[in-house]
């Protein structure tokens, strides 16, 4: 199979979806609406929608039925990359070569822009979820998993103590903490809800569980390579500021040499976990492969 | 039946319940568990789960059965407040008699114990959605139903113009848009979700609609009326803030003596909405009435 073709094809799916579920408003509710679209449609990679879809077709799903969930897993990384570069937290000027949201919108605004797109996420779901060919059982097994990766214990918690340990030196468990929270955690959903929707049986699950942690973990390090020693043009952002702010990243805490080696080790740990499957599990090989590599 | 022991009681069961849903955590995570239950133990008065709960008993369900859906709703109106107290928003430093979140934790922890509180919300819903006495259809429609209230066309999106339209003289059908989202969708919502969690038929949904819409609004109007005159020590926060910032208002726009008469006349059309309905609605009709008269 042809990846790059493969990641096209799924981008393109996946982006016309967002923009249905996701129009553009007239009225009073154009503005926030410009602030969430101007996020969303700002030329992410689509990693974990096309992730989710890939899982989907690996349990011989079809990926056509599961779009909704895969806009709501790219609606959630949106809106905490806004939070992310508000003046409060990491304080970015720049996101994939563009203003950041509130540099353009304002502060207000972004905040809102961001709550708006985390609440929307769960609306897609829900709406796709109550279609009489969706099984509404698996569809909240899914959606838990989903928040159970986005909040308190996921995402959000990696972030809280992310920005709590800026400035110290960190221990290995505690930057484990943070890169299985911060990344980790909606990587893997990603690759779960798309086995948990198609009602995978429990093998496959924990195939797919390892392959996601990997990957997840493999993913956060490749952004600590890059924030390091990346060309600024491509990723589309300042580099060295990790280290500027004294953030925990793996190269901070073991070298970029020893990082590169455990970014290897990861992902052939990912393909391992899934080489009994069927040749449908093909595109997830080869998204593992690709994250070692990509430069932005 | 007396309406003061009906709400101690049913806000006993909701703090237990949400006391139950999001205990406080330990090691790394304690923080921002801190955070979360710093704002969500503060002294509100649960009228949402409260009339989520009063809902479902008039529409002659359990509501122990609902209160995880009860608990999402404080949740997620607490996660609004959090946000809504921030500098880049409202810039308030006292709710409830206590200093704000973010007085209290920082700007980035309070806006990640928002987004964690709106998140765990979900979460909490898909938990109880997914036990076996449940019906999982009926959840994904309550659970859209409060998405669609929250988000981008509800709750959010209200904060969105609340926000712009701020020292800017506002025409009564902005005041309108305003008032019925930020305020007005989630209390709806509150009664809507209890009705659908239960099966209602339509035509008791569709009064309890009537109910809830006049109710938000009027709820909105005594807001507004107690930051104008209201006292500060009852209130538990500043006074006369919307009109130091210019906010669009029913009393700037209409007066305070009109404000009033509109209220009573929202509370009438709420109570007169569910009529016909049996002795089981009787606590809603009493809390229409406690609304009008509330002092904090």
């Amino acid at each position: 199979m042809d990846l790059d073709s493969y990641l096209r094809e799924k981008r393109s799916l996946v982006e016309k979806a967002l923009d249905r579920y996701l129009p553009q408003a007239q009225g009073l509710s154009e503005t926030l609406y410009r602030a969430m679209r101007y996020s969303l449609f700002a030329g992410g990679k689509r990693i974990r929608p096309i992730l989710h879809l890939a899982s989907v077709e690996a349990c011989s799903g079809d990926p056509m039925e599961c779009l909704g969930f895969a806009c709501a897993l790219e609606m959630i990384h949106t809106y905490s990359l806004i939070h992310d570069d508000l003046p409060s937290m990491d304080n970015d000027e720049l996101r994939r070569g563009r203003p950041t949201n509130h540099m353009v919108f304002g502060e207000a605004l972004a905040l809102l822009a961001g709550d708006a797109l985390l609440t929307e996420a769960f609306r897609v779901i829900f709406e796709e979820g109550m279609r009489p060919e969706q099984n509404p059982l698996r569809v909240l097994r899914a959606a838990w998993e989903l928040a159970m990766a986005a909040g308190a214990q996921g995402m959000v918690g990696g972030q809280a103590v992310d920005i709590m340990s800026e400035g110290k030196r960190v221990e290995p468990d505690v930057l484990g903490f943070i890169h299985s929270r911060k990344t980790g955690a909606l990587i893997r959903a990603s690759v779960r809800t798309g086995a948990i929707l198609c009602g995978a049986p429990e093998d496959v699950l924990e195939r797919l569980t390892r392959y996601g942690e990997a990957l997840g973990l493999a993913f956060q390090i490749r952004d600590d390579i890059l924030n390091e020693e990346g060309d600024p043009a491509k990723i589309g952002k300042a580099v060295k500021t990790d280290r500027s702010r004294g953030k925990a990243t793996y190269p901070a805490l073991y070298g970029v040499e020893e990082s590169r080696k455990k970014l290897l080790s990861l992902v052939e740990e990912a393909v391992e976990a899934i080489r009994d499957m069927d040749s449908r599990a093909e595109p997830l090989r080869q998204i593992a492969l690709y994250v070692a590599r990509r430069d932005h």
